[in-house]
Parts: C-alpha cells; sequence; structure tokens
C-alpha cells in the first residue's frame, strides 16, 4: 500500500465520520457529531450567559477558556472538512472540490464562527461585540436536522411568490407611511413628523405585530389607520397562503415521484429487491410514511394489473401485455 | 356459576358502563360519564373561584367539602378503571394489562389529578398551590370528544413539520435577539442589558403578539425592528401553511380510503349487504358525510360501468373493454 | 274572476317584488329593495350617530322622526312578508308556511330590529340603550349579499372542526391562566391575583392580539410567557388552516357536482338545450366561473368520447357504445 | 418610402424601446426601461427624504431641480406612450387606440405622477403636501414585474370571497363596535364614549394588530374583549384560508392547462416540433418549472402507451384498448 493510497483511505474514514450518509451516523461518527452539536449548543449558551455584564465579569477567565477551547476545535473541524471535501466528488479535481466546499453556505458559516476569534488577536476592537458573532455557529446545526429539509425546499420553490409577496409589503410601506404622514403630521410632530419615521408605525401595523408605542390620535388618522389594520390581515395571509399551498404542491409532487418511481419498477411485470430497496431509499429521503407508501403501490399495482390482463376478443386467449 | 365468573361478568359490566364503546354511551353508562364531565367541570371551575382570595376565605369549608367528595369519587374511578383495564384486552395477562393502562397518558392525568390531595395530608406545603393541579383534570374532557380526533391526527401526521417549525423559530429567536442587543444595549440598558433580556422582545415579535412593553427607540433598533416584524408573519405563517396543508391532506386520504373500499367490494361486480355495512361502519368512524360518500360511490359506480363487457352488433363478438 | 283568485295574484305579485328568485330583482322590484336597503344603511348609520351625545342632543326631533318612519316601514315589510309567506310553499298549509317562515333566522332578525321601538312605548326604560339594537337591522342585509354564500357553506361544513378548534383554545386558556397565576401573582397581585383575572392576558396573548396593557415582568413569567406567545400562533393557526383546507375542498366538490351533471346528461349522447339551461343555471348558483365550467365540459365531453367510440376488433365495425 | 411609413417605422422601434415584448428587453429597451425604474425609485426616495424637514431645507435647491428634471423626463415618457399606443392594436383606430390606453390604471398613474407638478405652477397651494402624491409612481413598477401577476390573477379571480370577507369584517365592526359602547360606555367615557368611537378599538382587535392604546377595562368589558378577540383570529383567518385555497386552485388550473395541451398534441401520436414549441411557450408564461412540465408529459405519454394497439399473440388479431 502506498503512502498516497493510505492517505486517501483514512481520508475516506474520517469523510464517513464527519459527514456520514444518514445524518448523525453511528459508533465514532455518532459521538464525533454528537459531541459536535453539543459543542455547538453550549457555544451559543455561552454567547447568551457572556453578555450579561455580571457574569462575564464574574467568569470571564472560564468564558475564555471554553472559548479558546472551541475555536480549536471548531478550527480543526474547518480543516478537516476542507481536507474531506474531494470524497463527495471522486471525480472532481482536488482543487476544484475543495473551493467548492469552501464556498457552499454552510462552510462559510464555519469560517464566520471562527474568523472573529482570529480576527480579535490582531484589531484592537471591542471584542465581547465581535465575540457575539459566534452565536452564528447555530446555522451548523441545521447541518444535522434533515426535518428541515421540506420547509427549504418549499421556501426554494414558493421563491417568487414570497418575492412578489414582499414587493407587495414594500410598496403598501410607501403608500401607508406617506399616508400616515399627511394626516397625523401636525397633530404628532415626533412620531410621524417625516415619511421615514411614519414607516415604523406602518409596518407594525402592516404585520399584525401592533405595539401601540406609536397610534394615529386624530379621528382621520384613526379612520386612515382602521383601513391600514385591514391591509394588515391581507400581508399577514401572504405567506401564510404561499406557503399552505406550497407545502401542499411540494407533498403531492413528492408522492406523484415515488408513484413514477413504482411504476417505473412495473414496467418488467415485478418490483425485484434491487428495486424495492432503491424505492424505500427514495420514500425515507422524501420523508413518505410507510403507510402512505403502500397505499401508492397498491394503487399502482392494481393500475398495472388491469392494463397488463388481457383477453382477445377474437380467439378468447389470455395474456399478458408487456 | 363460579366465583370467579361472577366476577368477570361484573367486570365486565363495570367496564361497560365506564368506558362504552361509543364514547359515552346510553343508560347507566349515560349516567355515569355525564356524572363525571359535570363533577370535572365544577372541579375546574371550583379551582378557578378558590384563586379569587375573597372568595377562598369566605367559603372555604364549602370548597373542602366539595373537594373531598371530588377526591372520593375520582379516586374510586381510579380503582375501577385499574380493575377493569383487562377487559379491553382479553388475551393479555391482566397485571400486563393494568400496568399498561396505568402507563397510559390518560391514567397518568388521572393520577395527577388526585394525588395532590393525598399528599397533602403529609407533606407541610401550602394546599392551594398545589390544589390548582386539578385543573389538569379537564384534560380528562378530551376522553369524551370525538370532534378532536382529526385535529390530533393531523397534529401527530405533521409532527415533523411543527418540529422544523420551532427549530426554525428557536435559531431565529437566537439570531433576532442577539441583533436586538447589538443595536439597543446602549439606550435601552434596561430591556435589552443581555441577549437573554433581549429575547423577550424578540418572542413577542417574531410571534406578532407585539405587547409594546418594550420596543426599540434607536433608529437603527427601528429598522432592525421593522425587518424582524416580517419575520414575525413568515414565523406565524408556518403553522397555520402547516396545519391547512395537513388537514388538506389527511381529508384526502380519507376519502381516497373509501374510495379503495368501494372498488374492492365492487371486484364482484356488486356491493352486497355485508360489504354495505362494513363500507358504512368506515365512513363514520373517517367522519365522512353521507353526502360526500355517495358521490364517492356514484363515481365508483360509474367507473365500473364504462369498463363492462361489449357485444359487436354486427358480428356479435363479445369482448371487455377495460 | 273571484275574490280569492284577485287576492292570491296580488299575493303572488307582491311576493315577486320582495323575494325576487335573483336577490334585487328588476323594475319595481329592484327599486322597493333598493330602497330597503338605504334605509337599513340609513338606519345603522342613525344608531352609530345617536350614540354620540352632543349630536343627539341637537338633532333629537330628526333622529326620532326617521325612527318612527323606519319601525313603520319595517312593521309593513314584516307583515308583508308574513303575508306572502305561503307563496314560497304552494302546497303547504297557509298556517304551518307562516310559522315556519317566522321561526327562520332571517324573520327573527326582522322582529328583533322593531320590536324595541314598540316595547320602549310600554316599558319605562333607557329608550337610548334598547335603540341600539336596531343595529342588529344590518343582518337584513345579508339577504341581497348572495356573495356570503360560499362562506357560510364552509363554515357550516366545518363547524366540528371550528368547535374542535375551540375546544382546544378553552382548555389552553383554563391551563395557561392557572400557569400565569402560578408564576405571576405574587408579583402582580392586581393583574393576576386570581386565575379568573390571569385570564385576560392569557387570552389576550393567546390570540396573538397583544395589548401590552397586562404583561408578565418576573423572569420566570417572561419564559413562561415566551411559551404561550408560541402557542398563540398556534392557535391563530387552527381556524386559518380549517378554513384553507374548507375551501379547498368545498370548490372541488363545487366542480365534482358540475361534472356530474355534465356526465348525467350526457348519458344519452348529447346535451339538449333544457338539460344545458339546468346545467347553466347550476353553475351560477354555484359560483363557478364560465371558463372553468367549459374545461370541465370539455374534459367530460373527451372521456365520453374515448368510451363510446368503439372498434369491433373482430370484424372491425365502427359503432357506438351505449 | 413615403412621410407616414418612415413616422410609423419610428413609432415601432419607439414602441420596441418602451414596451418590449418580454419585460424590460435587452440593447436600447433595456437601458431605457431600466434608466426609468431606477429613476422612479430615486423619485420615491425624494419623497421620503423631503418630507423630513430639516433635510427639505437644507437641500431645497437639490430637490427642486432633481424634480424638474424627473417630471421633464415622465412627461416626455408620457407622450410618447400616447403617440405609440396604437402600434399594440393595428386594427384599431388611431385615435381610439389612445383613448383606451390613457383610461388604463397604469396611464392615470402615470398621469397623477406629472400633474402636481404642473398644478402647482397655476394653485397656490401647499407645494410639499401635493408633491407627496408622487410616490404614486411607486406603481409604475409593476409594470416591469412579472412575478406578480399569479398573486394578481388569484386576487381577481378570488375578488368574490375577498368581498364577502369584507362584508363580514364590517358587520363584526357595527356589532362589535355597538356591544363595547354598551358595556365600557360608562366607565371610560373618552374611548367608548359613543359607537363611532368604539369602533377604533373593535377595529385593532378583530385585526389582532392589539395597539393596547384603548382596552376594556370593567370585569363585563373583559370577557366581551376576550370573545371579540376569539373573532379576530376568526377575521384574519379569512385571508389567509381564501388565498391558500386560491393559490393552490390556480396552480392545478395552471398545470391542468399544460396537461391538455399535452394531450392534444399527443392525439396525432406524437409532439411535433412545433407543437413542443407552442407548449415550452404556454409552460414559461404560466410559470410552470421545467422539471414540473417534465413529470406531466410522462404522465400523458405513459397513459397514451396504455391506451395503444395491442396484437394477441395466439391469433394476430389487432385490436384497440383504451
Amino acid at each position: 500500500m502506498t503512502d498516497e493510497n493510505r492517505q486517501t483511505t483514512l481520508r475516506h474514514r474520517v469523510w464517513l465520520i464527519l459527514d456520514p450518509p444518514d445524518g448523525i451516523g453511528r459508533g465514532w461518527a455518532m459521538l464525533v457529531n454528537l459531541g459536535l452539536i453539543v459543542l455547538i449548543v453550549l457555544n451559543v449558551i455561552a454567547v447568551l450567559l457572556e453578555s450579561v455584564a455580571s457574569l462575564h465579569q464574574q467568569y470571564r477567565a472560564a468564558f475564555n477558556l471554553f472559548e479558546v477551547v472551541s475555536v480549536f476545535v471548531f478550527t480543526v473541524e474547518y480543516l478537516l472538512r476542507i481536507w474531506i471535501a474531494p470524497e463527495a466528488h471522486p471525480q472532481m479535481p482536488q482543487g476544484q472540490a475543495r473551493r467548492n466546499w469552501a464556498r457552499s453556505p454552510m462552510a462559510i458559516i464555519d469560517l464566520i464562527a471562527i474568523l472573529p476569534s482570529y480576527l480579535a488577536m490582531f484589531v484592537p476592537f471591542d471584542l465581547r461585540l465581535l465575540r457575539v458573532l459566534r452565536v452564528l455557529r447555530i446555522f451548523k446545526l441545521t447541518r444535522y436536522s434533515s426535518a428541515m429539509t421540506l420547509l427549504r425546499d418549499v421556501f426554494r420553490e414558493e421563491a417568487g411568490s414570497f418575492f412578489a409577496g414582499f414587493f407587495i409589503l414594500f410598496i403598501l410601506l410607501i403608500l401607508v407611511s406617506t399616508g400616515a404622514y399627511l394626516v397625523e403630521h401636525k397633530a404628532q410632530p415626533d412620531a410621524f413628523g417625516s415619511i421615514p419615521h411614519a414607516m415604523w408605525w406602518a409596518m407594525v401595523t402592516l404585520t399584525t405585530v401592533g405595539y401601540g408605542d406609536v397610534t394615529p390620535i386624530t379621528p382621520l388618522g384613526r379612520v386612515f389607520g382602521g383601513l391600514v389594520t385591514v391591509l394588515g390581515i391581507g400581508v399577514a395571509a401572504l405567506p401564510a397562503g404561499i406557503l399552505a399551498s406550497g407545502l401542499n404542491d411540494h407533498l403531492h409532487r413528492r408522492r406523484d415521484n415515488l408513484r413514477n418511481q413504482f411504476r417505473r419498477a412495473l414496467e418488467d411485470g415485478r418490483i425485484d429487491l434491487h428495486e424495492a430497496a432503491h424505492i424505500e431509499k427514495a420514500r425515507k429521503e422524501m420523508g413518505i410514511s410507510y403507510e402512505i407508501a403502500s397505499g401508492i403501490r397498491e394503487e399502482v399495482l392494481q393500475r398495472e394489473r388491469d392494463r397488463r390482463d388481457c383477453t382477445c376478443p377474437n380467439c378468447g386467449a389470455q395474456f399478458t401485455r408487456d
């Protein structure tokens, strides 16, 4: 075994530990990944507690020690991930695979999570403000959460509709704050003294949050405000409606996908072991319950049976169509 | 009739009274179950009124008497339910059936509802605080409500999506409160003095509740706050969208289920009395209206008719179209 | 023509004016119905303005005159509607038809709208409080609104789910106000001094209204409050989800209904003029657009053509199946 | 080439620049359209900043210059658009085509955006108030946004349901503010002194905005208020439910449309190049993703294959199954 081979073998093993095919993995992989999850959670808790002045003063040393250890571990993790990046794309040149990985959103978050600590060594900056950025490490947790795939996919598919919703909100914000400025700026020169000032009230009302720190007080302002609250439930309905429709659509397409896989597997008349394993894997990836998948299989089988069993109307021969 | 037989017969009769197959039952069963429902409602009202200091002082004796009677009735009910537990699982050993029942969520609530009163006899504890736990008895009411099955099933099926929604809310809470701390902690050291403090505002805004007891006051804080209100309508859209999609899907699957039952019954060409009764039972269990079920049956029949045998009017050949 | 005939004819004409088959009708019917709509709107405006003390004092005479005229018109309308009630049910005994009508929700609202004015003549009661009830006359407007049929039907069909939603809200209200009482009643004996007092905050939070007049102030109370705001977006999601799913389902069933009518009409091979008129009427009643109805018709025709045009595989004869 | 021809040719070129068939266009068209978009955005920003008194004072000259330039550009654009209007309707008389265009909503917004500036020359009016109307120019941006077509179409299709929702909100507003007036006007004569006054609280609560500047304080008022908050989540559910159902329906109809186009193209057994181009254009116009369109095509092909001719392996008879 050559040196290079040994290195490749080691790299492959590290890859299987850091990036197991089924999320958290088993054995050493599970240990390492659970350890990283715990470290991320502890880091986030540390950032939260450190922001409490009294705790920060009292346990400054402990916080610093924990920070040094964390940065060390996350740096090692980052370097290892750069090293193993080619494993995921065996046919790609190593340099390109690593550059690709380093540009992925997850890698950038990994970098942002460790960079401030190194920067703080050189830049004479308020260390605490910078350290707060470490809270972004929480995004690393989504790496392990397969439950969020569905929602992320739906958000991506409906991005156009969500964008149109934002645009509508933006136009309404401009028009509503202009209107509020016109009707209220004389009565309340502080809160509605200019259109940019009036935007605070407009935004809080259009999203139905309604703090009540700023409210119209003139009769005309209240009539206008009442109409804006109606626009508010309309605006708040946009993401709910888009999401409901998108989830529903996504769900159906995932099932249609599974149905097509059953159909294609059945084209030769039966589902062999290899095909069954393939479909089972797809079912799990798409998060379709076993019960629903059975229903789809039964439906496809029934339709296939109807299509295949055939009686010749001429001679009465029974045969199976291909 | 042996002693054991008599006991079994009595136990079976008690079972039919306390746990009638159709929710509340008839005759004695209805009387007992309605009585228990009334007692639970009165108990909840008693806990609410007892928390009013003046009422508690004035009617202390009456509250105590009512408490003693209630605990007695609920204790008898609990013991009876342990006793009759094997009736629901005739083939299971009696001990195991009872242990199974005692570990069910409903049995644990039953126990929590009576335990504080017994504990209060031995532990010198603020009795009133403990008694408040009796309000959990209200959960026993869901035992009798069949209307909540659909919603509970949908919540269970969509549990993964709801969990992902909570995770998104959690990540946003961390990031938003960190951001609010950064932009506002100098202007408002009380409300935004640390990240955990800023979480109160972040949570109230992300859920669009918007109390307004704490709001950003700096210009930068208000721009940040305005963006967070938009995240708020997104967060509030998650459960609405998931629920809408889940309810819709559940509804369709229940109907597909009924459609399949009609199809299977029609495989021999007609729906006989036994099959009709079976489908009618399924229809009731799934809460599908008679009108909708008729529509499904007509559609299945129509499709079956389309497939029927055909005779050529020219040569008399018989063939089947499908 | 006998006296009775003449009366019947007059009654029929009054019926066509007061209750035209297509909502508001034409000619005299439109004039009368638009007049009644205007009078109702003016009555509601009068109640609103009369509640302003200064206006009430100044224009007392005008308000009284308008009230007398309104009550007179509505009384005549009510009596006429009792009189013409049998026209809608020609085969029912006249007395029964009138009793049926008098018990309908719309007739009861008509009665409530005029009764207070007559009662005020005899009972020495605060006339203004009683007069406010006339605002219920606004419900009479729904008589003319066909746009609300769809929403009303969906609310009725989903009544079970909405009821389960209310039950969940009720249980959460009890549990949340009990919890808020436990964690906050020492810090804020005014707002959280008893469970019934804490219900105000619980309700305002669970519905995401969030006035902010009462908020938790202890750290534990704010953690509890934060969890309750999450329950709040869950509660607010219930009606949105139920309504979205119900509307979607209702829409599909209306279209299935139209599809079935097309199919039944096509059973004899063609849609004759009488059938087309019947389907067109159903389409309008169900509020399905012409464009969508055309799509459904084309789909049914296509399927029918596929089913009927038949080539005998034996002799090659082309024939049409029945 | 005659003079008229030359003019028509120039007009056609201007038309292709100002109104390119694919939104923003390429080359000169893109330059002009992007320039107009930038100018509109700068105009909106100018209106916002001008409303800030200090900025207005300091940069009065710059604002005025920018205003003069903008009005000039928008006036030229308006006149050009009138001139080129006949290009879009070649077979219509020129005068009629121009009148039609001038009455379109977009043209009226164009006019409102420039008119105040000209009016200000003649009418001695507060110029700043009038200038605010220029913010309406933001609507011109929607001319370039194709992402909003879907939402606009759904709003139009569901207009009836949205209107019914507004009507329900209106009736609830009248009834709730009347109820609030009855239970609270003695305790809070300022906020609930008349029904019109109580409407502010009613509106803010029914839309779940919940400012909290006005809240019921009597026990009866709070019980009533608690019930109104429940109505509030019902009202807020209306637009979300209607939108979710409408989006879902619109999506399915677009796909059914594409499916029908595939089917019609396949009636002759294959999809030729011309048909493929036609379907591809329809797919783009309806905003259906390539992936989804492929799924639909595969499904239609599969169904067509099932129907294909069949040869009996025994006697060689040819027959068709459908």
